[in-house]
Parts: structure tokens; sequence; C-alpha cells
């Protein structure tokens, strides 16, 4: 059955999960943040299977989160690379790694540390970049600047 | 077709996947950040068919991301609440929601801004809490922390 699309929905974060919320999307973005270009690189790293890799290149292709470049004519062969847009979901996959670290990671512990160019473990934590402060989500309300959001929202706000 | 686990895979990502990466999951954890509890706001909120909600409301308990708790008798209403491992995920959120604003938006802008309780609107970008600096994933690196990662990893590196 074809999931309900969420383009269209007002909600940045729905829009987000419309590019990169299929199983095994984001997995295909570490990978390529992990410096894989190539589609059977990708496929021995992954263990997916080949046509569902084809299909969520391709999608990321068409929204422009990665593009393919030909490096090869006969046979031909592409790569693909993060674009600009691509690689701006960087803090999405590092906020969801974090998350799995302290909640999901064994007693051996997490299995990777990203390490920063200053040489140390790249922290993550949420901080109010006007004020400097850590983030608790109690402290947050939100502002709807769209007037004619979806009905749902606006009766239940009622 | 069942999808494929990724509960028992060598990386944090693969593993909050497992829990977050369902369709909709996110969009109900959304809601809970925005204070909705009950089956049946999350339901008109949403737009969601009610046994796919059942579904992840059930599968976000049993990971402990939601709590549930019984506030009536006759009938029998249950109230889904974050825990604390729930609302961890809140970076997760807000950088999804970040990366929605500056690249899935119409001409209409943000449909909605977070104000932090400093007044201000919630900043979002990756900062490195060692050194400060804002961070650009080619200045990361990963440092595998399992002698024993899966051969296809350990294969491709070497």
């Amino acid at each position: 059955m074809r999931r309900t699309s969420f383009a269209e929905m007002p909600c940045s974060v729905a829009r987000t999960l419309e590019v990169i919320g299929e199983w095994w999307t984001m997995l295909v973005i570490r990978e390529a943040f992990n410096g894989v270009r190539r589609f059977d690189e990708f496929h021995s790293r992954l263990g997916i299977a080949r046509n569902v890799l084809a299909a969520r290149l391709q999608r990321l292709v068409e929204h422009g989160v990665l593009e393919r470049r030909q490096y090869q004519d006969r046979p031909p062969r592409c790569e693909y690379r993060l674009t600009e847009k691509g690689r701006d979901l960087y803090p999405v996959l590092v906020a969801m790694l974090a998350w799995g670290d302290k909640w999901m990671a064994g007693p051996e512990g997490p299995p990777v540390t990203l390490i920063h160019s200053c040489g140390h473990a790249l922290g993550s934590h949420l901080v109010c970049s006007s004020c400097g402060e850590p983030v608790d989500p109690r402290q947050i309300r939100p502002q709807y600047n769209i007037a004619k959001t979806s009905s749902a929202v606006a009766d239940a706000d009622a």
C-alpha cells in the first residue's frame, strides 16, 4: 500500500521525512558521509537489496540530496555525491547517532565515535544559538507562521 | 513484506531508526512534544489511520519512548507521555525541522518557528562541544570502537 505523502503538509518535519524517511534512506546517507560513492560499495556495506538501493539512490538524486556523475563509459558507471543540500543533513545524522549512543548501545558502548578536526570527540547537545543555554523541549513553544494551517491543527488549538 | 530489522546492527543510527524510522513515527513524536497525550487528539491532528496510529504508539511504548497511563476507568482511557528517553529525541526533531525549513519550505517560509524561553527563535546549528566551532562533516572522521564490526564494513575498509 502506497504511503501517505508528507510533501504538502505545512510542517518542515513532515517534508523532511518525505525525503529521508523511507526505510534504509538515512543509512544510505550515513554511507555517503563516510565517503562511499559507488553503487557496489553502498550495496556491500549496507547489505541491502539492489533494487531497494537503486530506488533510494534515485529518490535522493531527484530530491537533490545526492548528485549522480558518470565516471566511466564502458560499461557506464556512476558515482553518487552529497550536494550542499545533502551535507546539510549532517545534524540529523549526528542527532540520531547521539540518541542511539545514549539509549540503544549495548554494554560494549557506542560503536563509533566521531572525531572532530580539533582532535576531540564531537559532543552533541542542543543549545539555543540566541542565549547559549542548553535547551529542554519544555522551554520551547511553537509560533505558527502560516495563517491557514491544516484545519485539524487549527481546530485542535481552538 | 517485513522490513529488515536494524536492531542488531553495530550502528547507533541504525538502532535509532529501528525505533523512530517507521512512516509517521516522528510525526507522532512531534505531536507528543506539542503536548498531545490522548489517542483521539493524535488521530485528529495527524489524519492517520487509527490502526496505524495504535501500532506506532504501542511500539513507542515498548521502546520506552512513551509511557502509557490510564486516566479513566469507564470506559478505560489512556494517555501517552514522553519519557526521558523520548524527550531526548528533541534534537532529532529540531534537526529535521531546521533542514526542512531551509530546503523544503515554500515561498511562504517556515510554517513554524520554535521560540525558546529566552524569547528568541531557537537557532539550530551543529557546534563541536569541545572547541566550540561550527562543524562541517568533512572535518569529521569516525573512530570505530568495536573490534569486530560487520564483516562487510571491515572488508570495505581494508
